[in-house]
């Protein structure tokens, strides 16, 4: 029997979106193909809300974050990121390795950075050619709340502006070209509830047009070549074909509700998560007013210990959550609130949480 | 209905093995995946003859390829390269890309080069750091035949030996550690029969060593990272965990039958190919002594219309088939001799081709 994945992604994949993938193999150059491929960008571009192009890796989303860096910084150009948890660090280190440097606009874990610091990153930096915001740190459930004064911060300075929604793209706002995003990146497993493993990224013209400018050296990872190739419907190298075919299903999936809808249910169910599982004891580690409506990042009551609890669950309830990072290993646990999840996917998961928390 | 896939990449891939993708999703930290994932490295050792590391991308072939050089090659370093279409090339220009110089061991499309010329570009060089090797170059259908003098060479010369097996490996024989290669590239959707798209690679113990020593800086593709994960059975990014079951599946079935077996199976339907078209007027487009056993090359005789007859084949046959690279667009069709292959599927495709061909 499935169990019920509640882990920050991947996440459950619906009984139709998981038969898609029994859809034929085809030639990845062939005109069936190429209509696979474009309506899964157009869906995309509706979900994204934007008009600019797409790019979709066959990768995870460190893959998608390494390529929006790999293509945009060279040596010498100074770049902020916020840096709030394992993720925001990981774009830190990924843009000094790429010969950029690293103003960070950090915050304790838990928190993240407001407005303030951001501003202050840029107002002591020479010349800043990107703005990386973690939109929703995985590692603490933390969300970024500012995105509208972030692009417009980056818009003054003339930064290029770019979001990583990996964990929320599909489960909470994010209309990609009100906000001004250069790049969005997104990755299948999340809110999207396809399965592992597509990167997947939306360019505005403006950065399209840097990259074709200046492009990069490297092959896999790029864009400029993912753009050609998309002109005629195509991807640069053999694709995941039955990740497509499932991507494009739960798009499908997405678009039927609609998305308003969609990131209203996601965010019932995380008030819900948040306030039940509160009054068991197990507390928000993020401040209320940044906590993440898709992943839920929650504080042991005393005395719990992780591995056993998670195990307990796992094996007698059939629920799969996940611990904390880092230094909080061992002290928080992690609820993926994505995709699928409804009220009565809460309830069963509380349900599970509450009996095994009571022993 | 499914159509019979026979490009060289992707391939038809057995009901079993589609059917392996609809196992539950899991979380990719889990006990459950460690075992997959051990299994899965397991049995490629077994297909690969090798008591080395395996390192699994979710990528193309090309993506493996590329960390193959962007882990090893280093400013300043030689690689001596096998020239002799597109993919070997590009192995050419991916060296050049990470700081190396490449040494071309060339030859005329449809033939390869010999050990002559290997000696040859090694003599000329001061130092060589790698000698890569195109085992089986897609584009023109040649094998190259001569690896255990390339593996003795290279070691003459204290070089990695690298050798893309991408479209032949599970068809062909490669004895990894017998033949001394340091890394041997493949990919789940040629001759393994699974879908795309995972790239795999095999490390010998002293390369292992020296990406230790001197770690890349990148992050998808950093096989030190993969090598650490691995050590508990996991991959440092979100794994393309239907593709992981699929290949899982794919390697039962290759195991079943015994990669003697399927190497012979393989011969013996290439043989069926070139001997069957050949008397139908298409001709072999690689030198006999050099002609590939899972990617059939072949000259259209004179007066076909290439996109018309592909298309023909594909809309009233029900038979895809792939067409020239380059120059030889137009002038020449490509059929994939893998992994599901068998008398049957032979004798279904020259039908198909003999009808359209006798137009």
């Amino acid at each position: 029997m499935a169990k019920l994945v509640m882990t920050p992604g991947p996440t459950n994949v619906s009984a139709r979106v998981m038969a898609a993938m029994q859809k034929p193999v085809i030639n990845h150059r062939s005109p069936t193909f190429r209509k696979l491929y474009k309506d899964v960008v157009e869906k995309t571009k509706t979900v994204f809300e934007t008009e600019g192009d797409i790019v979709i890796f066959t990768s995870s989303g460190t893959g998608a974050v390494e390529a929006s860096i790999s293509n945009l910084i060279r040596p010498g150009d100074n770049a902020v990121v916020t840096s709030f948890g394992e993720f925001g660090n990981r774009v830190g280190e990924m843009v000094e390795v790429y010969g950029g440097t690293t103003v960070k606009a950090s915050a304790p874990l838990g928190d993240c950075p407001r407005m303030e610091s951001l501003e202050e990153a840029f107002e002591k930096t020479k010349e800043v050619k990107a703005l990386y915001v973690i939109y929703n740190e995985t590692s603490t459930g933390v969300a970024f709340r500012w995105l509208k004064q972030a692009g417009e911060l980056a818009s003054k300075y003339g930064a290029y502006f770019i979001v990583d929604a990996i964990s929320n793209l599909g489960g909470d706002e994010l209309p990609v070209d009100k906000l001004g995003v250069d790049i969005c990146i997104a990755a299948s497993q999340k809110c999207l509830a396809a399965p592992p493993a597509l990167g997947i990224i939306s360019l505005s013209a403006r950065v399209k047009a840097e990259f074709e400018k200046n492009p990069p050296k490297n092959f896999y990872f790029n864009i400029p070549r993912y753009l050609k190739f998309a002109e005629k419907g195509e991807t640069p190298f053999t694709p995941a074909l039955p990740l497509f075919y499932a991507l494009d299903e739960a798009l499908n999936v997405a678009l039927e509700e609609g998305m308003q809808n969609r990131i209203a249910r996601h965010k019932r169910c995380a008030e819900s998560f948040y306030s039940i599982l509160g009054r068991l004891g197990a507390n928000s580690f993020a401040k209320e007013d940044v906590r993440s409506n898709t992943v839920i990042p929650l504080l042991y009551p005393p005395g719990v210990d992780d591995l056993n609890f998670r195990k307990t669950l796992d094996e007698e309830h059939d629920v799969i959550i996940a611990g904390g990072f880092g230094e909080y290993k061992g002290k928080m646990f992690r609820i993926g609130c994505m995709g699928e999840i409804n009220e009565k996917i809460v309830d069963q998961t509380v349900s599970a949480i509450g009996k095994v928390l009571g022993r």
